[in-house]
């Protein structure tokens, strides 16, 4: 399934799917069976995936028109949000920019910083530069979206843990993470500005055709600056797994909840510190940034 | 008012406040006026004090005694959880075990990262040494609850938004800690297994007596581990102000909710890694931590 949150003519948010080129509003279509927010779908959303079945909802007549609805962020409020930096040639670009190779440890355990889970922008949403920020930057990810309660989950049986994948821009200020990194405490003002997801959120199992024997995805990931083809990356180059991130995340007792984001990191060449040839100039209001994944969409902001 | 969140006798998890040494239930004292949970109580906090004030139920007689009740975390589900870094002698101490001296920038502006707003332990809870750690540490602190939605906000204007304080230890795995922040990102893994709050929320105005003129609070914080005193520190030796947290926090359009917590960062020798004198050596299994802060209370959790 292709899930949507999307905003109706009345102005609301409500959580549906695409079917037939239109929009289910599943809270209609199904005389209030299913829920009218996202969070409260993937809460119980083996129960809701059963009665979706069961009832035939998936023939059923789009509710609006593509055109009749606006799309939001499909999860426009995670419950946490985790981001993780796991392409090695992301790393190995940035460690380089700041003159250092990447740390040993790196290759030891699954790295992340938890970001801002409250300041979550959708697909066409406008994106403010920061007022004094000079060299903002975009960052090419994953997110996956955890769909069950757990801790101290192995990477084995992860994958029951995992209710789908999205696209995330890491929306970065890097002057200002610059800044505040030489304090030893991670990314924090530089991230916490926007966090971009959408278009939709596609289920588990509609991912596996594209499935490595190694449990990666063979999936093209690209970006485009006003059409402008910048990075061409495939998500079958990450280092470690979301098994094994979401294994590193829950460890020690840690509880993973349903609506929590495991953000990927940037595939390598997927953020402007990192030049692939000439480098494009940082992004300036009025800039279109187009993400595409293979299997989930595209995800286009703009810069204001 | 000194607010908690407690467990009944059967079992429900109820907010209320300690009133004449015994336990007012709020949603039952109030005939069902009050909610039953703290982040409700905050939501609405400046309609729902009117009420208590216009119904008399500071007068009322207390629903328990303190021993009928669990004292738990008084917020258990904080919205979001951000930990600064703001007293001076701790990151000097900590800095120096590092051999490297407070970066600068430091000095321009307050500095935090994203901590684990869902794993929060109560008072009297046990806290889990996590399995691998050798160095299982401690940091008090004092956390600062927001009460109103913002953003943009200005450390002048910062007062209106906090709805009061609380007693934070950042249970802190070093080993883990210090392992991880070698690839960059700050701390995560090293501290997202336990954040222990309590025991009570004392409103902002309970603590306006002890206002300096240079807004910082004038109280003393202890630590003590199986009943010997370890740090003697005071709050007003803090290099940056609530308020100007929050102006940090909440810039670049950033909303703060009410709900959201702000720590203030370790307080000097409030951690074991800063020996003022003799070391303390790293807590083990049946060690008994007790942070006080003046005018809020004490804060107690045991390792196993």
């Amino acid at each position: 399934m292709k899930l949507i949150t999307f905003k109706n003519k009345e102005g609301q948010a409500r959580a549906g799917w695409l079917q037939d080129g239109g929009v289910i509003d599943m809270n209609l279509a199904s005389h209030g069976k299913l829920p009218a927010d996202m969070l409260g779908f993937i809460d119980k959303h083996e129960e809701y995936v059963a009665l979706i079945q069961q009832t035939g909802l998936l023939n059923a007549k789009p509710t609006y028109t593509l055109e009749e609805v606006t799309l939001l962020a499909p999860l426009p409020n995670p419950r946490s949000f985790r981001d993780f930096i796991s392409f090695e040639q992301h790393l190995k670009n940035a460690s380089a920019k700041f003159g250092h190779q990447i740390a040993q440890e790196w290759y030891e355990m699954p790295i992340f910083y938890f970001t801002n889970h409250q300041q979550i922008f959708g697909p066409e949403e406008s994106i403010p530069r920061p007022p004094k920020e000079t060299r903002l930057d975009y960052e090419l990810e994953m997110g996956c979206i955890i769909g069950k309660k757990g801790k101290d989950i192995k990477a084995e049986e992860a994958e029951d843990y995992i209710f789908g994948y999205t696209i995330f821009n890491d929306w970065t200020a890097r002057a200002i993470q610059n800044k505040e990194m030489k304090c030893h405490l991670g990314p924090a003002k530089g991230k916490d500005f926007a966090n971009a997801l959408g278009p939709y959120i596609i289920t588990r199992d509609e991912m596996d055709k594209y499935r490595t024997p190694d449990n990666r995805f063979d999936i093209r990931m690209t970006s485009k600056i006003n059409g402008q083809l910048i990075c061409d990356g495939n998500f079958k180059t990450i280092y470690y797994t979301f098994g094994q991130m979401i294994e590193r995340a829950s460890e020690n007792g840690v509880n993973l909840y349903p609506g929590d984001i495991i953000g990927s990191g940037t595939v390598g060449f997927g953020s402007l510190i990192e030049t692939n040839g000439e480098a494009y100039r940082f992004l300036e209001p009025g800039d279109v940034v187009e993400f595409e994944i293979e299997g989930i969409g595209i995800l286009r902001n703009s810069v204001i």
